[in-house]
């Protein structure tokens, strides 16, 4: 299989416009509310965050996903979630959408709509209106279009967010067609983000049907977005859609074929970068945290250890203090819900060109104090756990616990 | 039910003496090991952590409370948590508890151990020995031993923690004797405890049968140690111990009679009593936390929302900020685990004198901010959850997110 990477993100695919402005919906002097518009209409797929608390626009675009199936644009705004606004907030959604589908001329129930801020109050609509119209005669299909759109969606991120590959597909007459696939994200999380939340739109040129799509979609989630982690909350606003247009001229995707596997393997290349970007930008975050969990017996299981340790306060803090306290990552490990046998397992910190074991036998092992704080001192400070029970594996992305994530949270609001 | 609060801690009870000495485990100039010794054979109870890691004592003890199921002493050292030390560390534990059978002239294998610390290293079983044999000659039956014991196994514990009942059951002879329970902790935490590991050993002149003993330990536990969080990390060395001499003289409780009522509100007074003061000093806590859960659809769900919310690191740093951002409060409850209605519930910061509502109907209320910043400065800040689904509820404890958590986090070992 054949992905290869570009530079670009929303605007990369064949069709696809973007835009942003600065709205004045809580900061100033900064974009804050970004489109993207696609020439012909959309198969959408999509996840949404699995908290019972759903904010309106979630609820807004899980129905397009579920029912209309189809999309044109998104609309985007940053500094209020437009969450716990109750039926108020719906109408805010519905007016939103009418806005864009007046400005775009496209019916309103395509336009899909995305929230992130602070949880409470409902949003200026007299600003969001204006910020549709100003940017749905901005639109522009060029790079620098797609990186001012993932710029305008950021809240505490520090960097902007954006990925994109071509693969090539068969065109109906057999002669190959390259295919694209771009996305832009903000936050930290899906099954863990932070409130921040995660919002992640991908646009691609390719012709799939909406329901594989969706079946890739929920598979790809389950290794990327769901295993990251910066604290634990899981976000009100939590999102993931994917639009495609179909206008890169492949024949259909509408079987599990090779095709589709290839799509698949796309849609987890920009997944996987846009999760790791997202972990490595955790709110105050001074590394990234990877761990990787081998020769487990099941994927599940696999999975779980992995994100166990990566949730860690205890690890995190001493990823930020290089404080090779190795026994913590036994210790999140052996609360995973998992059975195992400490005994047999073994541990390691990665390294750029060996490992370090720090824990086999059942015995924290005496290790190299300076190698490991060499280790510990990268911008990617990486575990290995192998289970010595079966051949499964999974691999999970965090960031460390620092003064800035109690600082930044201890007071968002102002 | 009548249970009246008395000073003093584990030499409450009759026929419990204590003592504790500077063994030099790990720290210098302060104590660091604690011994209880009890005048008669104990019969004794214990939960442990759920762990799959298992600290070396933690074993040692299982096999006490389910094999053995009497004791005459504990012994407790801090600094070194004698955790991923595989057979050597079952080793040191049996040398620990030989030294203090020749010093004590007691069966070694009724002597209970307890370890605090960092994971990994042995023991310095020289200085152990040492310290055993030195205790062993200074028990002693005032409250005085008893504080000593308390301060001997703190960690990066700020205060001691001790607490003691008595209340009145019949003897034999109809007449009424005065039964005392007392006992000391240290850490924070038992499902979801501070790594420094939450240890809690209670002693009392009570006669009752093991087995119900053991039986109303689990059942306190679920809505005392079990429902306060400090970092959700669960550690290797969890322990809650009670020790039961039978010196008060009491008619054996030996069924789930009005006694057995009596005893296991004792055993809850003084259980909830150091559940509360291990969470308010959590590792850098400059406030407890509570979480109140009333009128849910069944006590497990309430309690689930309970702890949710005490485990969130957003809410915990809002906390530490003195910020009003309550809709993170209605975040952590929507990704419990639990179904629910948000547009029924109702959220309410507590007041001394009045409650202040901050989200209802589906939406975040406007509050009165400085009311909610004076609740938000006191060193107790209190949040209550009517569901309005039923008639259970649960009430959890923690403490807020600081920079000192992730300052005695990020350089725990030095």
């Amino acid at each position: 299989m054949k992905i290869n990477g570009i530079s670009g993100g929303v605007t990369a695919a064949a069709g696809f416009r973007a835009a942003c402005c600065a709205a004045g919906i809580k900061y100033r002097d900064r974009v804050d509310m970004a489109m993207l518009c696609s020439d012909a209409p959309c198969a959408v797929a999509g996840v949404f965050t699995s908290n019972v608390v759903k904010a309106a626009p979630v609820v807004w675009d899980k129905n397009i996903v579920q029912n209309v199936k189809a999309a044109r644009a998104v609309v985007v705004n940053a500094g209020i979630a437009n969450a716990a606004t109750g039926p108020a907030g719906m109408a805010m959604c519905a007016q939103t959408a009418e806005a864009a589908s007046k400005a775009l001329n496209i019916p309103a129930e395509q336009v899909l709509l995305g929230s992130t801020g602070v949880i409470g109050p409902g949003l200026p609509m007299d600003r969001i209106a204006a910020g549709v119209n100003m940017m749905a005669g901005t639109l522009s299909d060029t790079p620098e279009a797609g990186t001012a759109a993932s710029r305008a969606i950021m809240t505490t991120d520090t960097v902007n967010k954006e990925c994109a590959v071509t693969f090539e597909l068969p065109a109906a007459d057999g002669s190959a067609v390259t295919v694209t696939l771009g996305g832009m994200s903000k936050g930290s999380g899906m099954i863990h983000p932070n409130m921040c939340t995660m919002l992640c739109y991908i646009t691609t040129d390719c012709c799939i049907d909406q329901a594989l799509m969706q079946r890739a979609v929920e598979d790809v989630v389950r290794d990327t977005f769901n295993m990251i982690s910066v604290d634990g909350d899981t976000s009100t606003n939590d999102t993931l859609l994917v639009l495609a247009n179909g206008l890169a001229g492949n024949a259909a995707i509408t079987a599990m074929d090779e095709g589709y596997a290839l799509f698949r393997e796309a849609l987890f290349t920009v997944c996987r970068a846009l999760a790791i970007k997202m972990a490595g930008d955790g709110e105050g975050a001074t590394h990234l945290m990877e761990m990787r969990v081998v020769n487990a017996d099941t994927k599940d299981n696999a999975r779980k250890l992995a994100r166990s340790v990566i949730g860690s306060s205890l690890v995190k803090a001493m990823v930020f203090g290089r404080d090779a306290n190795c026994g913590r990552v036994l210790c999140a490990l052996g609360y995973a819900g998992v059975d195992f046998d400490p005994a047999v397992i073994e541990l390691y910190l990665v390294g750029e060109k060996e490992n370090l074991c720090f824990y086999r036998d059942g015995c924290v092992q005496a290790f190299d104090e300076e190698k490991a704080l060499a280790m510990l001192s990268e911008k990617a400070v990486r575990f290995l756990c192998d289970m010595r029970m079966g051949d499964q594996e999974a691999t999970a992305w965090g960031c460390d616990l620092t003064y800035d994530y109690v600082k930044i949270n201890g007071d968002y609001r102002s």
